[in-house]
Order: C-alpha cells, then structure tokens, then sequence
C-alpha cells in the first residue's frame, strides 16, 4: 500500500493512525504504518514530553507524528474563568441533576478533572509545539483549521509535513491556500468533530479541490477492503482513529467502555453537541441523549460546553457509570469486535487491501501479477 | 466492470440506474447497464403500461427493471378520506401560510395533483406488478422493506430478480430471510429515504451479513472512481440514482428544478421530514427549512405528511417557485454541473472505473494488464 505521500515519509504502507496514546501510535509505526499521538490531553508539556519520549523510545526508529488542537480563532486575552462565568447556571443545574439521577460520586477533594478547556487554547498548543518540535516528528497535523503561517514555517524548516482536517471542499481550499502540506478528508462516518457529507461524496471533492496536494481518506475506514475504497477515491492513504481505541496497546479510561465499544454496532453512534459545542460524533448514551432532548436546556456553544461537562466526563469515566460512559468514536465501532494488537489490525488492514485489489481487477477484466 | 450478478442478468456493466423516466432508464440499458423505472408516480396502471410500453421500444431489447413502493407494513381498509381525517388543522393552515407567504398560486380548477398517498399502498403496487409481469422486467425492486411472499414467489415464476433496498445490516437480514436476490445497500449519503449509516461503512457490513447474496453500492455513487470504492468494498454493482437527473434525457417538473440541481453543492442537501413524515435525503430549500423549524409545527408520521403536502408540492413545481422548488436528491448533487446524455455519464463511469483500477495497482505494487 504505496503512495507518492508513504514514500515521501519513510512509511511502508500509507496508513496513519491517530491515536491519544503513545504504546499504539508507535505500534502503528512499527507495524509499517504512521502513528500519530495526539496531544488534545496534554495541558502540561512536560507531560507531552515525557510521553513523547516513550513514543520516541518503543518506535524503533520508525516515523511518527504529532496531532494538536489549534483553533484557527484566536480567544485573546480571556481567561477560563471568564469562560466559566458565561455558562447560566440553568445549564449547572442539569448537569448536577443527571449525574444525581444516575448517581455518580463527586471526585475526591483536589482531585482535577482530566479535560479542561486549556487543551483547545493557543497558548498550550504552542508550549506543546516547543516541545514537539524538540522531537524527530515527521508530521504536524492540525485538528481545527489550519495552523497559523508561523507554525507552518517553523515545521517546513524542522523538515516536518502539516496536515489539516477538513468536512468539505472549501474548508480543504484554505487549508491548501495557507500552505499545508496534506489534507485529511474526514467523513461524516467518522469519530470526533465531522461535517455532513459521508466519505464516499467528501474524499474525492477534496482531491479535486486541492490537487494536486495529497489527500487521506478519513472517516468508515477499518477494513482493508475500505482501505482501498478509500484509495480508490483518489487518497494517498488513509487516517484511521477509531480502529485502535479497542487495541491491546490502547490504554482506555475503563474495561467498561472497552466492552461498551466491542459491543456497539455501526447504528450507536450519534453526532451530538453534548461533548463540546460543535457536532462531534460518539457513542449514543443516557448523556448525548439527556443533551439532545428537547425537553433539556439544550447544549451551550464551544467552548463553554466542553467546560461545563468536562468534571462530569471525568466523573463517569472515573466511576464507570455504564449508562453515561462513552466516547467519541465512527461508525466504524460496529466492526470493533475483540482486542487485537495494533500489528494485528495493520496485517489484517493490508491482507484486505489485497483482497480487494485482487476482485477489483476481477471485475474489470484484468489479470494482476 | 463485469461481476456474477451482471453476467447473470445479461448486462455489460454493474451500473444499475433507478429513474422515473422511461426514456432515461432505456438510454441506461442502451449504454450497457441497467434501467430500473420508479414506479410510484403511476397511480394509473393504464400509464404505467404505456411507459413500460415505451421503454421496452426505446431498449433494443435490453434487459431493465421496475422498482416499486410495496410498504412491508399493510394498512387494510384504510382510505385516502380516513388518513386526510387524521391531519391536525393547525397543519393544514401552516401549509396555507407558507404557500401565501412565498406567493403559490392555486392549481387550476380540477386540476388534480400529481403525488398522492395512493401510490404508497399497497393495492396500488400489486395493479403496477400485474402490468409489469406482462413486460420482459428482469429486476423488480421495492424501495420500502421486503415485497410479500407471494410476490417473490411470482417474480421467480417469471424468471425476474427480487431486490430490495436496506439502510442497515438488520433490514439486510429480514430481506435475505424473506427470499430476496439482490440487496441495494443504500447509505446516507443517497437521495430520498435514508438511514444514518455512510455507504463507506454501511455496504461491507451488509455484504457479509448476506453473503453469498449479491450487494449493490448505492449513495454518493456518482463516478467511475466512486463505483470502484463501492465494488471495493465488496459490492457486485452499483446503484445510482441522482445522478441521471440532470441527463439530457431526463423529464424533471422544469428547467428551473434542473438549474437548482446543477447550481447545488454536496452540503446543499438535507435529510428532512417534510416530504414523506419518513427521513428523507432532498435539496435543502425553503420549503424543509420551514418544516424542520423548531419554531413549526413538525412534521406528521407517514403517510400523513404525503398526504399534506401532495397539492402544495405539485403547486410548487407547476408555479416553479425557486425558493421552495426541491426534489429528493444524494449529496452527489455536487458533482451533477452539467446536462448530458446518459451514454455520456455512463462512458464517464466505465473510463473513471478503469483510471481508478490503474491505480490502486500502482499502489498495491501490481502491473495488471
């Protein structure tokens, strides 16, 4: 599974794997593909050093890369408690009620929760490029628009590929406008922040509109055979997070939402505002349900959202309360069905790409060597 | 693009186009795929014979298909008069309004509206089977779960392939149960009724739970390459719809629909409510945004909301008010920028399908020849 864009990174088949942990994106590495860590979780950049490190250290010299959140709006000079201060209290409220109704302990006195705001600020994006770029990254991708011009010059002169994600055509044209290197073509299928139109319509609309930058096909891919549907399409390779979430190497909040994940089909997941403000697709509980309901105060906009629920995500994680317990994560959890290790899924990934090719040429008449 | 189910039924390529225009789905088979009329504007049988007629003189005795609307679900002893009783006047009036907001002149008098809730009973779809039995039909498919057992059974006495359309694996299952030939994975991103799963996710997943039966791809299938991606991933052809609405061929309500069509972009789509009480996948216009309008009266449950809305949609057609001008269509719509004939689209789809088979053996490493 060989592109102009693997050959370009050292990588032996064009699979980049984003994952928040750094066992499996350097197993993903390892395993022939790019692992890429992202860094959303990190509020301390030591923290995303000392990992990076790890990452580094288990990759055995592969490539990998670096996935952060920086929002193409600057917020400047505000401050998280001028934030918390916008949120109404009516919106508190029902937090409090849902987690009472379902009884979900308090954290302990001092105990922070995991996921702040902070993680979506500039300024802590930038601490974490410092620290990246300290680091033999290989890609820069960017999770909210495009990185600033600055950080773009910076990557070029550390030798570093920047990738964007984009839900449509015209987000990608900026992306390629602002310089970027590589644009991931994200489906409404796939897990985290997605647009409205599914992989099979964005993935080739981008490759036109950008071309000839190169593309990857995100959002439904966990099979070879979407390996190559997504190749077909006119990607240089795919982007696959969901898959890994249920790895051996993935280091999850809980057993309990790994079940939960196992056990999902591709019709549990739902795009909800319920996490941070924008349309982020997730396994559908008690919670993204409580949020969407018209009967509820309905969801606050980005950022506030993501501030007003994130001590209660880290509650239910913390506890593992079943019926609130989720992710975000694609339609893909319907093929989610045991752990198997990272090098597991990349063979299994490329013994279908085969397969699929092998048919594809069946059907077009060809005999293929 | 030569699969078991295309050899078996006579035709050169895997492309299956549904239209509800005679012509079109003749020039379809023409071209070497195969032509499948959409039968439920025909509430007259009489017309549904001469259309049929017509096509089978326009198809040089190539093979095609009819699709008709056989609701798995039988309402006896219902009338048109009893579901009009069960429509809440505050509907009625929020119909009127919008029509005398955007300036909808009446139908003439006597004039009967073209879309009637008729054409989704079942009474209606067994009078269009007795014509369509007496037609070389090789393909019947039903858009609306799976067709009674009986008519299975005397399809196959006439030598003609059962299909059926699913939006999930399950629906897959019943139809496979039932005695069905042929599944129409049909994802989100398709024209009119839809479920929430992408193609890129949906059509594997169907494929297995049916294997050995064939699969056909359809949603967001509007190029050789996406024909590829949906035979990739394991698809014995494709299914398309949208596309050859804007074909040189094609008879739509008017030229101001057909330039709508042409303007629109892949986001310019929406899964709504308003025309059926069923979600459905259509051009976003006025017209949904008013019913989806949280400020509205919502929607009715099918067949209701048909019902409502027949008169004002013929209205809207006949006046061709451009604000509230619509028709069901996939988020294809964004690649449909010009008219041309169907032997056209289909040269573009076998040439994108042989450019897309070239290179995924480049990327597999493979020379095929």
């Amino acid at each position: 599974m060989e592109t102009e864009l693997s050959r370009e990174l050292g990588i032996e088949h064009a699979i980049f794997g984003f994952t928040p942990f750094p066992a499996v994106a350097a197993a993903i590495s390892r395993a022939g593909g790019l692992g890429v860590l992202g860094a959303v979780r990190y509020t301390d950049p030591q923290e995303l050093a000392r990992d990076l490190d790890l990452l580094d250290g288990l990759a055995d010299g592969k490539p990998y890369g670096l996935d952060v959140v920086m929002p193409a709006k600057k917020v400047e000079g505000v401050t998280e408690a001028d934030v918390e201060a916008m949120i109404p209290d009516g919106h508190r409220a029902f937090v409090q009620e849902l987690l009472t109704r379902h009884g979900v302990p308090e954290l302990a006195e001092g105990e922070a929760s995991g996921w702040r705001i902070t993680g979506w600020m500039e300024e802590v994006a930038r601490n974490q490029l410092d620290v990246a770029f300290d680091h033999p990254i290989k890609l820069l991708a960017n999770a909210l628009g495009s990185p600033p011009a600055d950080v773009i010059e910076r990557a070029h002169a550390h030798g570093v590929l920047v990738a964007a994600l984009a839900g449509s055509a015209e987000h990608a044209r900026r992306h390629a406008a602002a310089g970027i290197d590589v644009v991931v073509a994200q489906g409404y299928e796939a897990g985290g922040h997605t647009g409205e139109i599914g992989s099979m319509v964005l993935v080739p609309e981008v490759v036109e509109a950008v071309a000839p930058l190169p593309v990857l096909a995100a959002g439904g891919i966990g099979s070879g055979e979407q390996a190559a549907a997504g190749l077909s399409l006119g990607a240089q390779g795919v982007w696959l997070g969901s898959l890994w979430l249920t790895t051996e190497e993935a280091d999850l909040h809980s057993e309990a939402l790994t079940r939960k994940l196992l056990a999902a089909g591709s019709g549990d997941t739902v795009r909800s505002r319920a996490l941070t403000g924008k349309p982020a697709r997730q396994l559908r509980t008690a919670w993204t349900d409580a949020w969407d309901d018209q009967a509820g105060p309905g969801t606050l906009p980005m950022p506030l959202q993501g501030l007003l629920v994130a001590e209660a995500v880290s509650r239910i994680q913390k506890y593992e309360v079943g019926e609130l317990l989720g992710t975000p994560v694609g339609q893909i959890v319907g093929r989610m069905t045991s752990e198997r290790s990272v090098q597991a899924v990349v063979d299994d990934l490329t013994r279908g790409f085969e397969r699929a090719v092998t048919r594809i040429n069946r059907i077009a008449g060809r005999s293929a060597t």
